[in-house]
C-alpha cells in the first residue's frame, strides 16, 4: 500500500491523498459503504461503482460466523466472493465481539465469545485477527483492540488501552513475518502487499489517547485509526477527541475515523485532517425511509410527500434521481427509451408497502450522497477553498451549529 | 395498439408478433414480469430492461388501496410513477378482489369488497375497472370478469361466465365512449390508444369457453386473455384447456395466458399459439433462493452449493452470472476493474443471512431466464425451428414427462 499526499487544506487540516492497493487505488478523504456480511446492503457492486465508491468495508466477525472464513477463502478471497474488484478493507472482528457476543471473556490472550447466532464458543485474539483477514485477502486489516463503551472508567479505559497496544504489537509481528514468508516463497505480492492499521484508543481521556497513538506509532503501521468514538459521546466531545488524537498521527499515513457518520461529522473531521470514514447511516438510513439531501434528512414515510412528483433532490445523478442511462438489455439490443427518474410520491409509496426496491433506490441515493460529498471535499482541497466550501455545506446542511468546522 | 403476425410455425399453432403501443413496442410470445405494487420486487426498470423485459404488468387492485389512483394519476401515470417508460399492461382488479379480498359480494353490477389491509369497503364495477386502468394509463387494460375457483360446478362456471360477458360488453362500451370523447377533443391520442383484452371465462368446460370466446368475439377487443387457469387445476388440464381456447381466438389479435407459469408450461403454450404470458415465478421463486436454469431449478438454499463457486447458470448474460459492464460512475469517471460475476456460493449465504442482495441478483437472474427463454422461441419460431427447439427445451429442463408439446 502506497499513500501519497497531494494537497493540504491552508485553514485547516484536511487534506488530499491518494492510497494505492494491489486492488486499485482510492482517493482521500474517502467514505467507505459497510457491506456487513459481504453486501453493502441492498446494493450491487456496480452500484457501489455508480454511487462512486472507491473502497469498501466488510465485517471480519459477520463473515467467520457465516459463511465461515474457509468458504470465503475457497471462492477464491473476499474480493471475488462478494463481486468486488476495488479496494477492500476489513475490521479485526473485535468491535463486533465487544457489542454483539452474548457471552466474552477477555484476557491478554485475546476474546473468548459466543456467537449471537448459534451460541457456538469461539476464540479471537490478535493472532487469529490477522490470520481471517489474510484469508479473506482484504488490501487492509486492521488490528485487534478491545473497545470500551462509553462512558468509561479512566482505569476501565486505561487497562484497555494497556492490552490495545500490546495486541497491536502482536498483530504487526505475525502480520509482517507472514508478509516476509510469503515473499520469500515467491508469492505473487498481493498477500505481502496488504496493509495493516493501528487503532489509537483510549476514550474521551486526552492522555490515554496520546500515549496509545505515540506507542502505535513506535511499533508502526501503514495507517491510524481513531477506534472508540462514535459510541454514545456527545458530537462536540468526538470531534474534540478525534482532534487531538489525529493532531498527534504521522502526517505521512492515513487517518482513519472509525464508524463516523452524519455528513456534517465528516465535513467537520476532514477539517481535523482524517482521511477515511465509514459508516453505516446511509443504507440503514435509507432502509428506514430516510434520504440525505443537503438540505438535510427528508422523512420519506410521511404524508407532506404523498404526491410529490420531485425526485429527492435535484442534480443528484443516482438512479433513484435521474433514471438510468441503461437502454441495452443484457445482449446488447437496444429500446429507445431510458427508464425515468422516481418521485419522493414513487418512493414513500414503496417504503409504505415494504417493497425492495424502494429501499434500494433510497440506499443507492444515500450512498451517492456521500460519495459525492467526499468528491467535493477533495475538489475543493484541490482548490483551496476548503474552508468555503465545509461552511456552506455545514450551514446549508443545518449542522453548523457551533459555527463552523474549526 | 397494432398487431402483426410475422411468423407461424409449420408444425405447431406457435407464431412470432410484434405489438406496437404508445409507449412503444414488444415482441410476441412475450413474458410481462409482474409489479404488483408498481414495482417487480427488487428490480429497477433498468434491471428489467438488461433483463431483456419489453412489458411490465402492474396490479390494478394494489395500486388502488395503495398508494390510490389519484395520486398515481397526479404524479403523470403509472409509467412515470414506476420509472417504467415502455409498454404497461394493468389487470382489471378483479382477480385480486376474488382472491385477497376478505369479504366480497357479487351481483351483477360489480363486486362490493373489503380491502385486505385495513377492512375499508370498495366497490368495483366494470366502469370502475375502466376508469381506475384509464387513470393509471396503461398501454392494455384488461375488462372486469369473474373468476371461479378450481373446481368449479359447472352452473357456477356458467353465471360467472355469464357475468363475465356481460361486464365485458359494458367494460368495452365505456371504454369505447372514452376514447371517442378524448378524440373528439383533440387529446394526444395517449388515453385513446390504450388497447381493452376481454378475458375468456369457463373453468374446464369446453362449451362454455366457447360460448365465451364467441361472445368476447363478437364484442370485439384488441386482444384476448384466457382467465381462470392456473388456478389449482392439473397442469396438463390447464394445457388442454388454453390449446382448445386458443383455437377459438382470432389469429389477427393477441393471445394472452393468464397467470403461466413455469418455462415448461411456457413453452408448451407458446406451441399452443399463445402470444403473452405474465408470472410471479420468477420473482417469487428468486426470493425463495430458487434460480431457474436450462437444467431446471436450482434450490440455492442447499448446502452442496456451500463452496461451489460456478455462476447459477454459465452463458447466462445477466449481473448475477456475468458481473456487470459498468465501470463508469455516474459522473462519468471510470475505474478500471469492472464487477465481478457472483458465485452460487455467495448467492447462497446472501440467502441464507437474508441479504436482499442476494434476493435481487436471483430474482434479475429468473427474470433474464424468462426473457431469454421468449427470444430463444422468437428466434426459433422465425427460423423455422421452433419443433427442434421445444423438444430439446423440455427435454433438458426435465419437464418432457408427455413426450413433447404436441
Amino acid at each position: 500500500m502506497r499513500f501519497e499526499l497531494l494537497a493540504s487544506d491552508a485553514a485547516s487540516s484536511a487534506r488530499l491523498g491518494r492510497v494505492s492497493t494491489a486492488h486499485g487505488e482510492f482517493e482521500t478523504p474517502a467514505f467507505m459503504p459497510v457491506g456487513t456480511h459481504g453486501a453493502v446492503k441492498t446494493l450491487s457492486p456496480s452500484d457501489l461503482r455508480a454511487a462512486g465508491a472507491q473502497i469498501v468495508l466488510s465485517n471480519t466477525y459477520h463473515l467467520s460466523l457465516r459463511p465461515g472464513t474457509d468458504v470465503v477463502k475457497a471462492i477464491g478471497g473476499l474480493h471475488r466472493f462478494m463481486g468486488w474488484p476495488g479496494p477492500l478493507l476489513t475490521d479485526s472482528g473485535g468491535y463486533q465481539v465487544f457489542s454483539l457476543a452474548p457471552m466474552r471473556k477477555v484476557t491478554d490472550d485475546g476474546v473468548e465469545f459466543r456467537s449471537h447466532i448459534d451460541g457456538a464458543l469461539s476464540f479471537l485474539g490478535p493472532e487469529e485477527a490477522v490470520r481471517i483477514q489474510r484469508d479473506l485477502g482484504a488490501d487492509v486489516a486492521m488490528v485487534l483492540d478491545e473497545c470500551v463503551p462509553y462512558p468509561a472508567d479512566r482505569d476501565i479505559a486505561c487497562q484497555a488501552v494497556d492490552r490495545s497496544i500490546q495486541w497491536a504489537a502482536r498483530c504487526r509481528s505475525v502480520h509482517s513475518a507472514r508478509a516476509a514468508h510469503s515473499a520469500s516463497a515467491g508469492h505473487s505480492g498481493h498477500e505481502g502487499s496488504q496493509a495493516l492499521f493501528g487503532i489509537v484508543q483510549g476514550s474521551v481521556y486526552e492522555d490515554l489517547r496520546e500515549r496509545c497513538a505515540r506507542e502505535l506509532v513506535a511499533i508502526g503501521f501503514d495507517g491510524y485509526a481513531i477506534g472508540g468514538l462514535s459510541v454514545g459521546e456527545p458530537i462536540e466531545r468526538m470531534l474534540e477527541v478525534a482532534a487531538f488524537t489525529a493532531a498527534r498521527l504521522p502526517a505521512d499515513r492515513p487517518r482513519y475515523l472509525m464508524g463516523v457518520g452524519t455528513p456534517a461529522d465528516i465535513v467537520r473531521a476532514v477539517a481535523l485532517g482524517v482521511d477515511m470514514f465509514d459508516c453505516v447511516m446511509p443504507t440503514r438510513n435509507g432502509r428506514n425511509g430516510q434520504a440525505f439531501t443537503s438540505d438535510g434528512l427528508l422523512r420519506l414515510r410521511g404524508a407532506r410527500y404523498r404526491d410529490d412528483a420531485r425526485p429527492i433532490e435535484d442534480g443528484c445523478p443516482c438512479e433513484a434521481c435521474a433514471g438510468s442511462e441503461r437502454v441495452k438489455n443484457s445482449e446488447g439490443s437496444s429500446n429507445a427509451k431510458r427508464p425515468l427518474a422516481f418521485s419522493r410520491a414513487y418512493l414513500r409509496h414503496c417504503v409504505n408497502v415494504n417493497e425492495i426496491l424502494g429501499l434500494r433506490l433510497i440506499s443507492l441515493h444515500n450512498v451517492t450522497f456521500y460519495c459525492r460529498l467526499m468528491a467535493r471535499m477533495r475538489d475543493a482541497i484541490r482548490q483551496g477553498s476548503f474552508g468555503a466550501f465545509a461552511d456552506e455545506f455545514l450551514a446549508r446542511y443545518g449542522a453548523g451549529r457551533s459555527g463552523g468546522f474549526g
